[in-house]
């Protein structure tokens, strides 16, 4: 799995080896050799290359937000969260790309769409976990969406158990009581909240 | 490594097969074989597991927030971020050591301490990428923290390059600007805002 532009060695960073361990369609763990800025003796560091990913935020008209409810194996837990999904299309891919994936997660993963008019508001985007894999998800605010016709289409891979719409103060008290508790869901909601978008 | 007791089968949740491809002392990878509680046919995933941590957002008497700036190997970049660091003791660890390794890791990457009768408030926790890794961490608030005598007391393998204090509006601006971008940070912050900790 290759480097996106934004994880590219630049102003200092430097890397001298890598070796590989394992690939597989998901991820891949390879071993840096890596020259920082900071000191001039090389480090290695285990790293889990990903994906980058889309999450996505859908607001209705009624200022309710769509989560859907899916279990995930890796926690052996179904939680509630916002939609999101990888982007498999390219490894540079521009902003109309990825603004697409969004699109494309929303509809499948939730049934929703953008309805007429609406916009896709980027928020800009997190690392999930920087202390050992590059995993960067871009964050979109979509409003106001609607549900399609069309209604969900899951991937088979996928366990997607439920979807509802919650009022904002309803999803604040999901986080307070950490029935929310994955970084996609309270990273967005982080940046909607510091941004005014909610409870400004 | 082991699952901690948050992550172990029940409810409906069967592991049938694991088969670990890679191991370190900071991750393994594995294909695990999972009979979910919605599908009968059960399904392979790929896992990183990771070792539970631990996150600390300290605040002073005055108010301000401390963060550190430090050399991140996967994402080729240094951020500003709350300390954290990983509970290496023990697989079940309880409350008492759990609080212990915020304690330690608050004064070894920031130099700060617990003032006289400070308080560690728990603020649950959160998994930081549930699609790939049961890696969760814990959320605590320490407040208020003061400057220890001592100082910081940096691991060799980290590259801590700055700690400051910020105030609630500037770290709160910084999360608008996408200058704080990990999941500890914006997963704590989310949490103290939902819980009014902070901007009640």
């Amino acid at each position: 799995m290759q480097k996106t532009n934004l994880l590219r060695d630049r102003d200092g960073w430097e890397t001298i080896a890598s070796e590989t361990h394992f690939q597989s369609p998901h991820l891949s763990v390879a071993t840096d050799e890596v020259r920082t800025p900071s000191q001039s003796q090389a480090r290695k560091w285990s790293i889990v290359h990903r994906k980058p990913a889309v999450v996505i935020a859908p607001l209705t008209r009624e200022g309710k937000f769509v989560l859907i409810r899916e279990e995930r194996i890796p926690i052996r837990a179904a939680i509630w969260s916002f939609p999101a999904g990888q982007i498999d299309e390219t490894l540079e891919p521009d902003e109309a790309a990825v603004q697409e994936v969004a699109r494309r997660e929303l509809r499948e993963e939730t049934g929703y769409e953008l309805a007429a008019g609406a916009e896709l508001v980027s928020l800009g985007y997190f690392f999930t976990s920087p202390g050992f894999t590059d995993e960067l998800c871009h964050f979109f605010l979509a409003r106001p969406v609607q549900e399609s016709a069309g209604g969900a289409a899951h991937d088979e891979t996928e366990a997607i158990l439920d979807c509802r719409e919650f009022s904002a103060d309803v999803l604040r008290a999901m986080i307070t009581e950490g029935e929310i508790r994955d970084s996609n869901t309270l990273g967005i909601w982080a940046r909607m909240v510091a941004c005014g978008e909610i409870f400004p």
